[in-house]
């Protein structure tokens, strides 16, 4: 099983239109995955997508969570089904493009298996359903960042950072590939600094260190330093790629393949 | 609590064109739930919708289930895909219509958390989502008939009554209620024969047999036959009403009341 991880950035401008969304882009990454589909078994999540959820996430403040105040609760959380459905608009464009490419993709809704607490850490899963459609060749059961219910303050954000995470966990895939909008994990400045092509796990703490990681990203969802550090916890399960999801064609099949793969490998 | 199930016939036309639906008549049952919350909770289930997800649950028979041939199989599991996609977008306008009643209505996807068996009925779920929306009074947790994955055959449809008659056994609501296109059960043909204002738990099977329920109905989900079958079962834990919801207004509102509710009352 490989788990892919579709960022925001690759398949949306945050700066562009609200919810625009690059399906070209996106179709050729479903057709990277179709030609391995169905000799290996795929999950595929993709993020918020700067111009979908994140923009009603941070218009509404979901991240922390309700007031307490019974006016404020009831707008906050009208802003928190806003997202949602703004989160299953960018969800049923990657459902469109992957039936169109004949591949049976089905989406799970986040919120509706997951629970989070202290900063969007999954408490609570329920992947019965995501086991079961995998078990059918459903491919990709594709899943996203979305809202969640937070058992502490009520409502906050689970990524697909954190997803992508927790699947690594729990299903042990064989490969976890992270798709941006730059070609791999940068000592420095992304594509500014160097392109590390090979990191050992050992080695993460001391990048952390380097990047400046102490704090959280400015990303809603923590950017760079949270995916090396969910990168780090993974490392345990699976090999962990950063590719490019931009630029065409052939750097998804390569982190599938691994062998001439161009990005990052965190073994 | 109560639960409310908004017949397809209600809010659309199964003759009519795709996927059309009936704001007005949406909105006016917004507009009830919204004079009794906070002082009620509610979850708020509905149905399929000729011209939503039934129409393409019956082009793709995905009620037969998986065939188990791989190229007829990816064919109906796209069919399948397609049918929930089309159920969330069923989905997506009571979504709407509830927010701009100012009522913080979310969105829970039935197939993400339920599991079928043997003719669409529930043999697996997880509610902990669904629970922990009911205490922050997020109102009303909407979820809607959908397609299921089957745990015999590969996939089903999982109908809004099945889902009625889960949540009832589960939650114990005070009341359940049915809005349909017409104004409650008949002793014989909908609109036809004598409508039953009151009916004792006792009369149901009885019922059933004069209505010549023997087998299953002809609509997708089971149709008044099934309705009824569900309602004996959950008269165990709640009073049940059948009441016309597409008539203006305040037939709702009666059946919330109770007494002066016009409709079917099963005790």
């Amino acid at each position: 099983m490989i788990l892919v991880k579709i960022g925001g950035s690759v398949f949306s401008d945050k700066a562009g239109e609200p919810e625009n969304f690059d399906t070209e882009t996106v179709r050729r990454i479903a057709g990277e995955i179709a030609e391995f589909y169905p000799n290996e078994e795929f999950i595929v999540v993709h993020g918020g997508g700067g111009s979908f959820g994140h923009y009603h996430a941070s218009e509404h403040a979901i991240r922390d969570g309700l007031p307490g105040e019974w006016e404020s609760d009831r707008r906050k959380k009208i802003g928190f089904s806003l997202t949602h459905q703004s989160m299953l608009r960018a969800n049923a464009r990657f459902i469109e493009v992957f039936l169109s490419q004949n591949l049976p993709a089905f989406s799970v809704s986040t919120s509706s298996i997951f629970l989070t607490e202290r900063g969007g850490e999954i408490v609570y899963a329920d992947i019965e359903v995501i086991e079961r459609l995998l078990e059918l060749d459903f491919i990709p059961p594709i899943l996203f960042g979305d809202v969640s219910v937070d058992v502490a303050q009520g409502v906050d954000i689970l990524s697909g950072d954190q997803i992508m995470a927790y699947l690594t966990k729990m299903l042990k895939p064989k490969k976890a590939i992270f798709l941006m909008d730059v070609d791999g994990i940068y000592d420095g400045k992304p594509g500014e600094g160097t392109l590390i092509p090979e990191l050992a796990r050992e080695e993460v703490p001391g990048l952390l260190e380097r990047l400046h990681c102490t704090a959280a990203g400015t990303d809603v969802t923590g950017g760079i330093c949270n995916k090396l550090r969910k990168a780090y916890e993974m490392a345990h399960y699976s090999e962990v790629w950063f590719v490019n999801g931009k630029v065409p064609p052939g750097r998804l099949s390569g982190a599938i393949r691994g062998g001439d793969g161009f990005g990052t490998r965190l073994r």
